[in-house]
C-alpha cells in the first residue's frame, strides 16, 4: 500500500511546510485582471494557474476550498476540476477541503467522487461527527490509490469551543476522543515515515495545548490552519510539528492577496497590477512563510 | 421573515410525512431503462423524473443525496441541478443532503450555492462539529429567501456512538449539547408553527430515548432518517413527531426500488420492468409507509 501521507512527507521536506490555501474569491483577483475574462470563472481560473506556476516548487502542496467555487455553481465546479488537474500535472499534491462526513455507503461514494474522476484530489478533509464509518470507507480508496485525507479534530474558528472542547465524562475533551481514534487508526495504517494514512487538522491558534497534541498525537500529520490572519504565528505552527515535519500549515488570504498587501504598503496604484506581479507577491509570501516556519522549527534555511 | 419549515409544516399536514430520498445510484433503474441511454447520468436523470412526477402529492419532500451525484463528476452534479429544479418547479420542497460545515466565510458561501443558482434547494443538512458559527451564518440566507436547514444531532447510523453518543461532564451527551444549542437558535427563529427555522436531524432506531428527545426539543422540527433497512419502523418515527406534525421521515432505496422489491414477491421477470412500472411501485411504497405513519401517530388516513 503506498499511502499519499508519504509523499507529503517527502514535499514537506523538498519544498516546506506552506499548503497554499486557493480559496480564490473574484474580488482577491487585480481588478485590471478580472475585467478582462467576460465570467469570473475563467477570470479565478487564470489567477489559479498563474499563482500555481509561481509556487508549486516552494509549497507542500495546495489546499482548494470547494466552497469558493461551488458558490459560482456549475461553471464553478469545472473550474474547481481544472484547478485540481493543473496542480496534478504540474507534480503537486492537492488536498481537496470539503469536509465530508456521511455513512459508510455514502463515505464510498463520495470517495470515488473525490479520489478519481473529474475531482480527483490527493487528500480531503473530512468531519468526524457521525463517528468511525463516515472516515473508514475512504480508506481502502485511499491504500489503493496513494491518496490520503485529514479529520477535523481541533480547528481555529471561535466556535470550537461549542462541541470540540466539551470535556467528556470519560475525560479529555471531544477533540481528544476523536485523536484518540484517529490514532488508532493510523496505528493500523502507518507509512514509511511513522505517520497513518489519515492525518487530523489541528489549528495553530490555541499555543498552551499544541505541545501536549503533538505529543500525544505523534503518528498523526496535522493540517494546520489558522496561520497569519487568524492569529498563529510560525512559532505557533511549529509546536505543531515534529522533528521538522508532521504537518503543513495553511495559508489563503495572506498569499492569494500579497500583491494587495505589498501595494498597501507602498501606496502604489491597484489598477495597473497583473497576474505575474500578483503570482510574483504570492512567491515572495509563500517563501517568507516557508523561512519562518523552518527558523522556528529549528531547520536550516539553506537546505 | 418566511422560514422554509414553515412550508413543510403544511406540506406534511397535505401529503403526510415520507421524505422521498433520491439517492438514485444507476443499479436501482430497470435494465431495460438503464440500456436506453448511452451515459448513466441521462438514466438517473429520467428515472427521477419519473418518480417525481408520480409521488409528488403524496411526499412531503424530497431529500437528495450529494454524493450520489458527485460521484459521476461534473455530468452528475449537472444531473443533481436538473433534479433540484424538476422538484421545484413542480411545486415540491427539497432537501440537499449536504452535510456542509465549515466556518463562517465559508459558510457564507456555501449558503450561496445551494440557497441560490444552479443548486437552489429549499433546505440544507448541516454538521455541526466545528461549532455554531458554522451553523449561524446560514440563518441570513434561510431567513431572507424562505429556506431552512436540519443539523445532524443524532443520526441512526452504528457509528453515532463514537462521538454523538460520548457523555459530557456537563451532563446529558454530544448530541444534547448540539440539540440545546440548536433548540436556543431556535427559540430567536420560530416560525408561525412554533418550530425554529433550523431543525435536526434525529434517527428512528434507537427507540428508547424518542420520546424524551421530542419532549425536551418541542421546537425542533425533525429529518428523521433509519426508517426501513436500517431498522426503524412506522412507531419508532411516530415517537419522534409532535401532535402529528414536527417531522419528516426518510426512506431512500425502499421506494427507489420498490419495482425490484414488488418482483421479487411476485418472482417476476425485471427485463420488462419500466420507468413507469417502477415510478408506480414507488407510488405504492410511499402511500404505503404514508398510511403507515399516519396511522403510528393517530392521524385518520382519510384525512
Amino acid at each position: 500500500m503506498i499511502f499519499g501521507i508519504d509523499k507529503l512527507y517527502d514535499a514537506v521536506n523538498d519544498k516546506g511546510h506552506v499548503c497554499l490555501g486557493l480559496d480564490t474569491s473574484p474580488e482577491y483577483i487585480p481588478p485590471c485582471e478580472l475585467k478582462k475574462h467576460s465570467c469570473k470563472t475563467d477570470a479565478v481560473l487564470t489567477f489559479n494557474r498563474e499563482l500555481i506556476n509561481a509556487t508549486y516548487d516552494v509549497c507542500a502542496c495546495y489546499k482548494v476550498q470547494i466552497a469558493y467555487y461551488e458558490e459560482m455553481g456549475l461553471s464553478g465546479l469545472s473550474v474547481y476540476a481544472k484547478t485540481l488537474k493543473f496542480i496534478r500535472e504540474k507534480g503537486g499534491l492537492v488536498i481537496a477541503d470539503i469536509k465530508r462526513g456521511d455513512i459508510a455507503d455514502t463515505a464510498l461514494r463520495y470517495a470515488k467522487a473525490h479520489f478519481e474522476g473529474d475531482f480527483e484530489a490527493d487528500f480531503v478533509t473530512l468531519s468526524p461527527y457521525m463517528g468511525m464509518d463516515s472516515i473508514e470507507p475512504w480508506l481502502t480508496h485511499a491504500g489503493n490509490k496513494g491518496k490520503g485525507a485529514f479529520v477535523l479534530m481541533r480547528t481555529s474558528n471561535k466556535g470550537m469551543r461549542d462541541f470540540e472542547y466539551q470535556e467528556l465524562k470519560q475525560g479529555g475533551r471531544l477533540y481528544h476522543a476523536v485523536g484518540d481514534k484517529l490514532a488508532e487508526l493510523a496505528g493500523k495504517n502507518t507509512g514509511k515515515n511513522g505517520y497513518g494514512a489519515f492525518g487530523a487538522v489541528v489549528g495553530c491558534t490555541e499555543r498552551e495545548e499544541a505541545s501536549e497534541i503533538r505529543k500525544k498525537y505523534s503518528n498523526l500529520f496535522f493540517l494546520i490552519p489558522g496561520y497569519g490572519a487568524q492569529g498563529g504565528a510560525a512559532d505557533d505552527a511549529a509546536l505543531l510539528l515534529r522533528e521538522g515535519n508532521g504537518g503543513v500549515v495553511n495559508a489563503s488570504r495572506s498569499i492569494l492577496k500579497a500583491w494587495s498587501i505589498e501595494l498597501s504598503g507602498s501606496g502604489g496604484d491597484e489598477s495597473n497590477i497583473t497576474n505575474t506581479f500578483a503570482a510574483e507577491a504570492a512567491r515572495r509570501a509563500t517563501l517568507e512563510m516557508r523561512d519562518a516556519i523552518r527558523l522556528s522549527s529549528g531547520i536550516n534555511n539553506e537546505k
